[in-house]
């Protein structure tokens, strides 16, 4: 395997290596080649990973020994994070079970929808295993249904061909899945993502608990599943999302729950529905705000700023005295700190204030490395606008 | 009422108003006086609050209006307070009833524990409508006991006497509480703070349902209430605090709930407890690191951050490999962020890094208020130490 030096520093518990830690001339050596990291003059092992000498973020580890990055290897880390998920934490047929660095395993990502199992692949380091890794994943959970979802862009920095297939089975109808007595049809092929946003599982489950009456918004609705929930729980939904294919599935989603009386699904851009109803002074009881990553680089940060405290106060003005407002970001670029000034700053330009009910994060099923707060992405605050200062 | 200006800024939902920003003469205010708040030259309302000219947050306000501050007044407060616990969060007998400035009433703390009341008056503004309060908090809650727990050293700055007494019905027994089906009983004029600590309800909540089994620690364990939920829950708990009296009494909840088997307590410093174990080679599933705040103002934190790096540090040397920590901070001058980055220091120190399955935050009874994050003060995180990287 590939030997190379790096600087000493601090990075115990940390999977990056980044290109200006590196000493060695890596430059000749292919994305995905896997390599043994030491620190420069103590010669000691930092880990085993693998290079794209390209990118800034130049290695991934795998390990923190001097491992043999075989078939038993990822045997090994696929059946820790089953365990981790299945024993520890209690989860049964719908979770993630492969969450890239936090399970260390960086570039796999695997989700698995009861008997649909569908994977995703975003490095040339970790495509190089692409069988291996789909052999353990089809002896470990025996799943029906096994999906390629190989349509991240980053694939493409990493010189890798964007594909979505199904690699096993046959899609006749769409997979389902039952979160917490709610049914839910998905698109794993043509939907977002893998398709499902178990991420928001946690939170969805407590605002559903929370809200039992009135009428509220779900911006950003998707496939429906915070509409459903709560719409299940006794209250009146509009769901709006600017794609028909979500809006469809959304339907479909209230037609199996029964709820269709208590939901409705609008197509169109939220921002345009959001001025509309302000327009027509609309006040709601409750509004539910999960857009999509809107920073999708670090570049990208002071607009994405500005777009959530836009989206955010937008919303704002059509919550009633005493509503409940659950927001989400799903950006990694932005801080739970920055969030929260983010959100402050929109209820400011409202001249409202709020208690935080609830701080949420991603579902326990998305692991947080304490070593690397990269790895934490989704924050999700519950605020209720108080009696006396509205 | 006094009125007094201050200079323009950003501070919609803000109940704080420093030294420094106001613009008149209030030298000659004694402290705990109403006042009238108002913007210089635009002569808009700030609000309603009381001073003391000598602390450096000099303002507390009760409103953000031209509001009479009579019984009235708190009156609807104190329903208000209630209506969010009882009606919209869905809490029972126990809960906190007042956290001052999230309830908009700064300087008042209030905790029902059943039949028993427990209330604490920080400042001298509150101090002079103490008589109006009890009365209300009598007339809404029927309480058999009512206690002044005047004992905060806060007091003495504001230049009110320290008190504690019984202002309704006897104490012949302690009063006893019940937390998801463990009762502990409690002593709220001679423990800590009201008597017990209801803002950890959440979080030791969700540890009882993570952990099942194993040998595990509680430090600074007071009455008991982690360790007997865990013991409840079929692990095996040694508590250890420096108070005789706080572990007579987890004693004696470990016998009312019938885990005296599960449970042992121990009378030690927690630092020289850690050692000894050290020193031992002793090793845990699972340790609950629950101290009491280690910074009481800005100035002492330099001092308190090592203070919690030290006393994580030694805790997880006791921590078997895939073990589970449950680590909290209430001081407020340590943020969430500084709070993490002190726990990833302590695990850095150890060599290990961790899963972090839980971030906790104070029970929904101890609300934050958005526009005052000063009002968030507990940190809870639970982690596990991964397979991969002990």
């Amino acid at each position: 395997m590939e030997k190379i030096y790096v600087k000493p520093s601090k990075r115990y518990g940390r999977l990056w290596i980044y290109k200006n830690e590196i000493v060695s001339d890596v430059s000749e050596l292919s994305p995905g080649t896997l390599v043994r990291v030491y620190e420069l003059k103590t010669n000691k092992i930092i880990g085993t990973g693998y290079i794209n000498p390209e990118s800034t973020i130049s290695v991934r580890l795998l390990s923190f020994k001097e491992e043999t990055i075989d078939n038993e290897f990822f045997k090994l880390r696929i059946l820790q994070s089953k365990r981790y998920r299945e024993e520890f934490l209690g989860f049964g047929e719908t979770y993630r079970v492969i969450f890239s660095e936090s399970d260390f395993l960086p570039g796999l990502i695997v989700d698995k929808y009861n008997k649909c199992l569908v994977i995703q692949i975003l490095t040339a380091g970790m495509e190089k295993f692409k069988e291996i890794i789909i052999k353990i994943l089809d002896e470990v959970f025996c799943p029906e249904i096994i999906i390629l979802k190989n349509d991240s862009p980053s694939r493409l920095k990493e010189g890798l061909p964007i594909e979505k297939q199904i690699i096993k089975g046959e899609l006749k109808k769409l997979p389902m899945i039952t979160e917490d007595n709610v049914n839910f049809l998905f698109d794993p092929l043509h939907g977002q993502k893998t398709g499902f946003f178990l991420d928001q599982r946690e939170n969805r489950i407590f605002l559903k608990k929370l809200i039992t009456s009135g009428t509220g918004l779900d911006l950003f609705c998707y496939v429906g599943a915070w509409s459903i929930h709560i719409a299940q729980n006794g209250a009146m939904v509009i769901g709006v999302d600017n794609s028909q294919n979500a809006i469809d599935l959304a339907k479909e989603n209230a037609k199996i729950n029964n709820v269709t009386e208590k939901c409705k699904f609008v197509k169109a851009d939220v921002f345009d529905y959001l001025k509309w109803e302000i327009k027509k002074n609309k006040k709601y009881d409750f509004i539910v705000v999960d857009p999509p990553a809107f920073v999708k680089s670090r570049a990208e940060k002071t607009d994405a700023i500005e777009g959530y405290i836009n989206l955010n106060t937008l919303a704002l003005k059509l919550l009633k005295k005493d509503g409940v407002i659950a927001t989400s970001s799903c950006s990694h670029h932005i801080s739970e700190y920055e969030f929260y000034e983010i959100i402050k700053e929109a209820f400011l330009k409202n001249k409202k204030s709020g208690k935080i009910i609830y701080k949420g994060t991603q579902s326990k099923d998305h692991p947080i490395l304490l070593s690397m707060p990269e790895t934490a992405y989704l924050k999700c605050f519950i605020i209720k606008v108080p009696y006396c200062l509205t």
